[in-house]
């Protein structure tokens, strides 16, 4: 609902959307538009066009907060054994809602993506290669995860509701229709049926965050009642009687081999569900932005970027990386038996000491490395890039709004330690641990997003300059002082044509007095990014993959009690970890940039 | 963090900005811009300059992120007893930052906003005088609690730590400095000392939050010991312990009768004090937005409309909202006192159904109200204002983020009413209050969002441009359309000495063709807007000043639980509060632009 005075984007009666698929507001424009040309009367199509489409976003955004409240009162509710709403009102909801998405999204690849005039122009910041990328490798294990739901419940049909089965049969379609949908659509800018657009892709967003609310629910439960109530069958015995089976007969059990092993894998492919999830509200959330939006002729120029992984570096930073992956593993794995194993306290006290010394190392290495990458920046000549793209500015939002869930986490931490009495060498370990947290989580952020607001090299138009003569230089020259003093990101875009120009003269201008320098600080950036970038994906696979030194270690359940501590961990950790995946995404983009 | 392409404040080498209060990023833009025009160069300023302000928003908002999440978790520990964070930490962490504010405030006014070239402009949307008005009637009143706080701690001085006194004394210094500020700098456009005043604000922002978050927290304990724990006076006793004394000798009891008046005297007052911490928070984030901003010429035609409470309407919507409005202080009342009672179960009951009569009176009165004014604007042909406002998009930002409180509670309770069994009389009224409560927001804000991005009515030219003769005004007309085809909001910014003329014509063709319905449909306009305003007056005053019918009923608390639904309740209701005085303030603009 933010304004935005410079837009590009309107929907002004445009040639092309008053033909075809007779949209009514486009007929009613073209009709108004002609009323006005005939009478003298000023034209009223602009405010009144524009009022209805502040209407269609407004009604999809509206649309898309009470379904999403809907579906986060059920699923918060279902999470409690105490309260009368069951997993499978939840499950019925999202059923419907994935039924409706992919009725809206035939009808998008069929009907609306088909009209005459439909896409106009294609944006190509969304979508990048390696967001989709990552997506269909999320939907593939996804997809496999869905398989084993339905293997585990239909070891017990008989004595299940039938939307348990259900569920995991329309998901998994869900996933393969959305996933198509993403691969073809996520660059489109859709120009007709913007309304019906608005809110079919609304509905997407919600129910993707839908079912990650459900998957992260889901899963903290099951944790919970793994980590906290290992030794109270009983306990464990109701839950599944919850969360599985409706009737408590013998029969109703997994008790078969297969049914575990079904049961285990589906809990040790949740975290790639719930990343699948996140990836396709982000992109969804673009596309709809990207609704009746007019694309600038600037926009095309990254597309000549090529994505070349191994291009001239020392492989310093892959190394490293590579380094702290493996060693990450290796620790989680030990973690993990040691904990788990519960025979002696001193075990778990030395898997704690373990766990940590290796994030303090990595996490230390980590801020130095963005301290490092900043500075660079700081000498860097490189310009803005201050073009509107929606992709960017949610990236950014979620870098900074993602942060906050392990800040908060680690604030709680920090005060439970300062004011605990007993203090132990785990207690100094886990302070450390909670304050460079939040030192890496902030440099970090300071680094990539200085990094997506450069200019992307442009090493191509040296080579096309050199033929250049020197008087046109010196016109494009002027032409870019002239062009920069009202310092407008408008004025640049409205001259789309002559500023591209001008960007590449200023540009030749710097290759050819300082090409040394920029080459040796791109390397470092490089660097830079490629070991955060792998630092990142360890630190993701470690809470993902069930490593919970908040609930190991006793500080701060003793202090703010059993109820308190989970429901903060539990709300907190899962944007903690959307935002290494996250972080991951926007490093790949900073390490192409560079 | 978001990106304005169109924006016409930038921080580049300015005349004035060079001169004076010897600010070095000044200095080293005039050096680097004379190089420039010395050397061939292109200018490498813009760049830079705004690689520091990035820089510098990301550095305020990282300070105000961390001391907000420090605030956050020290307030919410030390809500709970069984928690070792005690009221005087949270106490000590505010006084040390009202503190640094008060300072900060005096140095901005002693120094740098009398830096020559320090206000190059003012932002005539910040700071309205209805909303500085407000914030003056507030912060007497929370002048007023602090002095019954004072007074109420000194009544058992001797056993308490000298925070508690010291706190609400820092808080009144903090309330006087900080309303002479806004009242005196609300519009300044700040163009020296960029950083510092940056954090300065954040920092301001920060303390008015946490201060606001801290009066909630300790009115929900307050509210939570004296409705649900009446008759278990250890519990209060313990309480008290807590939150007032921390000898339980028997001189530290508030036994006097001052003291008692001094206690219920600074309880009632809490809402005056929560409003002004949030008055205040919005209007310094609309000064930290405006820091470094260059103000476009049009800004100022708003400045010629005059607050006129009563011009041309037929008072019914006054008379109205003056119905309502008393009835619902009778109601309250008669709420109050039954509830409080506690002698029989069936005079709670009464007091339910009366309070849920009232309401659902009220708001579906409001509900249809809205539609018919959306309704109203839908027909309204004046053009939309798509101007740099902040203000605005602040207003419209909360508006939709406050309802969120409000939604979520209405949701949960209707999940707990239509999952719970026995559907008697109470319960279905319940529903519907639930219900209407969800339609009343949603329309409402549609109602305000779409008021807000109107065009004020400009009768004044209508007299002005009699004297025009047919020749200049289809100039001008033509000038309009040509105007508004690139549709660009920066395009009409740009052009805006011959765009406000454009309007001037287009209005003037308006008003000679239709100038009856106009006024008819703006005459219905006010009077919709009046009767909201003084209805959103008596919402606010129902739960500001103690009414739950959330704890009251006990259908919600059987259903969620005893720590699940005070959790809910306490953590959405003071965002739902918030909503309605910030209601208020929107309608209030409303009126005055119809």
């Amino acid at each position: 609902m933010t304004e935005e005075p410079g837009r590009k984007d309107s929907e002004l009666g445009h040639p092309h959307c008053s033909m075809g698929c007779g949209h009514k507001d486009d007929k009613a424009s073209l009709a108004s538009s002609q009323t006005a040309s005939f009478s003298h009367q000023p034209p009223s199509t602009p405010a009144s066009k524009e009022v209805w489409k502040k209407g269609g976003r407004m009604f999809s955004i509206l649309l898309a907060v009470h379904l999403a409240l809907l579906a986060c009162t059920l699923v918060s509710s279902g999470a409690f054994e105490k309260i009368a709403v069951h997993d499978y009102d939840v499950f019925f909801l999202l059923t419907v809602m994935m039924l409706i998405v992919i009725i809206w999204i035939i009808f998008y690849l069929a009907g609306t993506s088909r009209c005459p005039g439909a896409i106009l122009g294609k944006d190509s910041h969304a979508g990048p290669i390696w967001l989709r990328g990552g997506l269909i490798l999320f939907a593939i294990f996804s997809l496999v995860m869905d398989v084993f739901k339905i293997g585990y419940y239909s070891s017990f049909y008989s004595c299940l509701s039938a939307i348990k089965i259900i569920y995991p049969i329309v998901q998994a379609i869900f996933v393969v229709v959305q996933t198509y949908f993403l691969w073809v659509s996520a660059k489109d800018c859709i120009h007709v049926h913007l309304n019906v657009t608005r809110c079919g892709l609304m509905l997407t967003l919600t129910t993707n965050l839908a079912v990650w609310m459900s998957a992260v629910t889901d899963e903290s439960v099951h944790k919970a009642h793994s980590k906290l109530k290992k030794n109270m069958t009983e306990e464990i015995f109701r839950w599944l009687l919850k969360v599985g089976m409706r009737s408590s007969s013998e029969e109703c059990n997994c008790n078969s081999q297969i049914c575990q092993i079904f049961k285990n894998g589906y809990f040790w492919l949740y975290p790639f569900n719930i990343e699948y999830s996140l990836f396709a509200s982000a992109m969804v959330y673009v596309m709809w932005k990207n609704v009746g939006r007019f694309i600038d002729h600037h926009s095309h120029h990254i597309q000549r970027l090529k994505f070349r992984l191994f291009r001239r570096t020392f492989f310093v930073g892959i190394m490293l990386g590579l380094i702290i992956l493996v060693s990450g593993l290796g620790v989680l794995i030990l973690y993990e038996v040691q904990v788990n194993s519960r025979t002696e306290s001193s075990k778990k006290s030395q898997a704690l000491t373990m766990y940590y010394i290796f994030n303090i190392v990595c996490l230390s290495l980590m801020s130095l490395v963005c301290i490092g990458g900043s500075v660079i920046y700081r000498f860097d000549k490189r310009d803005m890039d201050r073009h509107k793209n929606p992709t960017r500015t949610l990236d950014v939002a979620l870098l900074m709004g993602a942060a906050l869930g392990q800040y908060a986490i680690s604030y709680y931490s920090i005060v439970a330690i300062v004011a605990s009495t007993p203090r132990d060498t785990i207690s100094a370990l886990n302070l450390t641990y909670a304050l460079l947290m939040i030192a890496q989580h902030t440099f970090q952020n300071v680094f990539i997003i200085e990094g997506l607001h450069r200019q992307p090299p442009k090493e191509d138009y040296k080579h096309e300059s050199h033929q250049k003569d020197l008087c046109g230089l010196t016109f494009v020259n002027i032409n870019a002082v002239s062009l920069r003093v009202p310092d407008t990101g408008s004025a640049l875009a409205a001259g789309a044509a002559s500023g591209t120009e001008a960007m590449h003269a200023s540009d030749l201008v710097r290759s050819l007095t300082a090409p040394k320098k920029m080459n040796w600080r791109r390397k470092f950036l490089r660097e830079i990014s490629m070991f955060l970038l792998l630092s990142n994906i360890i630190l993701w696979i470690m809470p993902a993959f069930g490593a919970r030194p908040q609930f190991d270690n006793d500080t701060e359940l003793n202090f703010y009690g059993d109820s308190m501590w989970p429901a903060i961990v539990d709300i907190c950790l899962p944007f903690g970890i959307f935002y290494r995946m996250h972080a991951v995404a926007s490093l790949l983009e900073v390490y192409i940039m560079s």
